[in-house]
């Protein structure tokens, strides 16, 4: 049995982490945690999503309390925080020799002066982000196996790499053409927040940093070729829908293309490729899956990816790293 | 030409407002004010309200610099307020002789008692309270003309009237059975905020404020007899669906029903009864009138009346009543 | 193990019927079948239903080929299906001596009568319609576990009389004022149809079948106590929420209130009562439950009902039902 | 006054065509066609399209019955029709020397090879295809002022185009990096339609018609420059959103940009470019306006373009190019 804190439970990902670790048969919650002046502080997960209500009754605890006394009761934590937050806690975690996954960007990208451009702030643990294991399973397994620090990518991040990966290994993208990603993402996205911006009057579909979006250097660092990656906000609560375009190179053929795919997802249980049609966003909410198709034509390829943002593209693919470094089956509690 | 001030114009309502009073030929809009702190104030209207650029390029000004310098120029104001803010301001409009047209609900109820208890303050203005006339014009068309203070109704309260009074005035209903009224509303009635309420994530549909809404008093205050009113939250931008459920005095066939409403409507620009079906939500979205329509069987029948919650609900209503106090047209603006 | 059939699996209904019997551990689906002419027919459902993919490969059978050849391999079947269809299905399977759980209306009401007037047709099978026993397994557990017939309450009628059973049943009900009860339906309550009605574009929010909708006599014949009854068709894919108004009896306080519901649904584990707040539509969203709430005032009471139309209102509560006559956990499959 | 008829004004585009048509002050519709064989021939289109009750009462006729007789009395046609129907019914309009704006694709692109190809007929009025003017009034004013057969561009054919054209024609970009659209539709694209693919439950978020969708030709033609083109889906009404990824020549900077669209478009009152800022969906629904903005990082270019669909996608375009077309102000009828 597994011993966990969940830090950061009130938010959306924190509730999906919550309801998969709670049914996960090797797994003990030891403590939900909220931010010391969380409004959230002192309820029951039930009263704050009430879809847990009779069902999943833990408390949320604010956390400096708390802290000192829960630590040396676990073997693992999951941060579902600000990556301000996360660059003060891992470390913390990290030196008592627990396990941590941070869902936050604080530890994802190798490069520190990254930090400084994309999230405005200095970096202070970068032998931590030196170590940092890059939480992408599919693509990053045997690390997973080995790491302290599991940095679980970002939900545009995750679908975009998902998408590309097979591709960029196989060397059949004409990089000349520089590959352009459009992605639309639920509101959930945001976070559990109350900002204008995520009110139902104001939310229609538009694009939102376009060229600077943090995922943009994220993705780069991890695919190891340039893309223009423009996200959109639409008017639905969760879910990401990426079109990526790409030239091929002179000489590739749909067979080719399919074979990558095939031999990258050809065992991975939380990818379903589409031998045709394409996904749409509704195949896969509140489903564990990335589903990716694509369609060839002469030398273009455009290539769909489908998830949902707080599931593979956060808590249920920081479980299934989770499954992976505990030598759990990698679906454990993420497919009944 | 007549001078006049829209106070509270970056919000919902006050966006409808200045759209339709910046397109009526014999009006000429002096100001637009927000409040003192507002984030919006030294921004221009089509800034916050994108729909508007290149057509309104109107400034929302901070409301305490301009006060006095505007106030001499106006000869009507529109208060798109919280009834806090109408409380204190309507008085000094009033006693400089201008018309005031307070979309809050801080006039609307001629018993002070009420604000104690639903609005929890205490009312300073009870003999402007007196002299104050409710503006919903189908009913009140005479008082209006002649009104200083018109106390635009709430949004709910002139659907349920609209579609109550004709039955009660030629009294065909059975009061023993208590009428009740299920309504919803969009998000919009909730104002622009940043709130958790209004999030893409956090609205589906529920009841809220049962037993114990500002519309309850108002409406049994201005149509004379109890009722039980249940408001809903739902998961769109804008609108008011209400569902109104009575028992008919025994002999009250449908003709003397089809008659009340015939006699009441008949000649009411911006109310379309249904001889036949019933109106839903999206009939009257964006447009000024209240539809209405009614099935009757044995001795029950049920109402069902909608509206644009920011338009016969709000803006557009008070629009009417100031047609109708200058001697305009009553759509004039209102219908092309 | 019990060998299952599944009759009309290509629908919303039957999907999730299929889901939720493929994951029981006692469950082995024999067939999924789909009407004989059904587009869908030879496809697999998760070339209909894409978030089944990779998960659930079974095939769609049109009905006529292959009935006789299953039909002995079968203990149970679930009938997801027309009243019509399943008039003449069930007792063809009844003859055999497998156990039904029709989803349909067909066998819901003993009153033959209610055939003709609300369903148009004539009823044929009165015998059967005398034995069968309606699903609503926290109030007729005792006769479900006897069934050979099952009639699984409509979506509706479920939400209705799980709000009002408890008050009836203790006569807390001051019945001279007639129960009205306002309902909201996502639009998979209409099935999985090509109809202008469900477009995306016409849905906005309106009452339909006023005085006439179906579950009105199936509710009183199950309540026993006249009711008025106006089921909306909102914006959205799932759920229903049910707002409920009724008079209490003189004298009759909270606390009556109380132990009521404490009473009846103290130990059912599929009912979530609310000791403050109310439900909304999103806290029951693919969960089998059915959440109530309520506030009352003097002497009135407003309950609130909102449950998953597929689910509580249609598949888990058949599922519900085939686990009360088969003797396994009332949940099993439907709680993790 | 110049005497029109519309053809296919039950739909949504006819819908918004006989509003504008009908309180354009210079214009007499002579009548409302629908096909011959229409659910809605006979009725008024008020009790199809709910909000011109009391408004616009006019008959919507069958085709067939009336066309000889009413086809003396009108100076113009508008068809809201399909292509094939277009195609057929255009000649016939023509022939009387009566100016057609067709909606359809049938006329749009000279190079009739591409109808086999793209629309999967044989082009039959290839002397008509020869003399048909494009219209997209920004960029062919002059052809529109002369033109008896004006083919108003497709819904994503016009946000492209206007989003592109300026920096086209200063030859502003690379095209060794072929541009990239993505694009996103409200579902009234479709058409009023009973189909699975508009229902509520199935609509979410997908691209369709990857490479083959037939503004892709539409739009190269006009454009001159080849583009990759992929349309999607969303879950809302109405609306389009186009992201519009480009290379920029060497030694191009922002100011080569502003200046092009100031050139291009600071004297079109139908299009918005933004300064600062990106338009969004809901800026542009109900309104005749196109929005563009766009951002320029190094050798990259992302325009974003929004349109209402129904609008200055389809209806006020094409009242747009007939005032041009009969003199009259450009707006006249659009902006109030």
């Amino acid at each position: 049995m597994i011993n966990v804190l969940i830090v950061g439970a009130s938010g959306y990902v924190g509730a999906e982490l919550t309801k998969y670790l709670f049914f996960h048969k090797k797994v003990n919650i030891v403590a939900l945690f909220v931010s010391k002046n969380s409004q959230d502080a002192g309820k029951k997960i039930s009263d704050v999503h009430k879809q847990f209500k009779n069902i999943i009754e833990l408390t949320l605890q604010p956390i400096c309390d708390n802290m000192l006394h829960i630590i040396n009761k676990i073997d693992a934590v999951f941060l579902a925080t600000d990556h301000i937050v996360s660059h003060t806690l891992a470390p913390i975690f990290l030196l008592k020799g627990i396990i941590v996954f941070d869902l936050s960007g604080a530890f994802r990208i190798n490069n520190h002066n990254i930090y400084k451009k994309y999230y405005h702030f200095e970096h202070k643990h970068i032998s931590w982000l030196q170590k940092s294991v890059y939480g992408l399973p599919e693509w990053n397994n045997r690390h997973i196996r080995g790491a302290q620090l599991i940095a679980i990518p970002g939900c545009y991040a995750t679908a975009v790499q998902l998408g590309l990966k097979p591709i960029v290994k196989y060397k059949l993208i004409d990089t000349k053409q520089i590959p352009i990603i459009n992605a639309t993402s639920g509101v959930s996205g945001i976070g559990r927040k109350s900002t204008l911006t995520t009110n139902v009057c104001e939310v229609s579909l538009h694009p939102y940093n376009i060229f600077t979006h943090r995922h943009q250097p994220e993705i780069v660092a991890h695919l190891g070729i340039p893309v223009i990656f423009t996200p959109h906000l639409g008017n639905f609560s969760r879910g990401i829908l990426a079109t990526i375009t790409c030239q091929l190179k002179l000489g590739i053929v749909l067979q080719d293309i399919t074979n990558a795919y095939y031999i990258a997802y050809n065992n991975k249980p939380l990818i379903r490729t589409y031998k045709s049609g394409i996904p749409s966003l509704k195949s896969v909410l509140n489903l564990p899956f990335c589903d990716i198709g694509f369609v060839v034509k002469k030398q273009h390829i455009i290539i769909v990816v489908t998830e949902d943002n707080l599931l593979k593209g956060a808590a249920t693919q920081a479980i299934q790293c989770f499954n992976i470094r505990f030598n759990f089956p990698e679906t454990q509690s993420l497919i009944k």
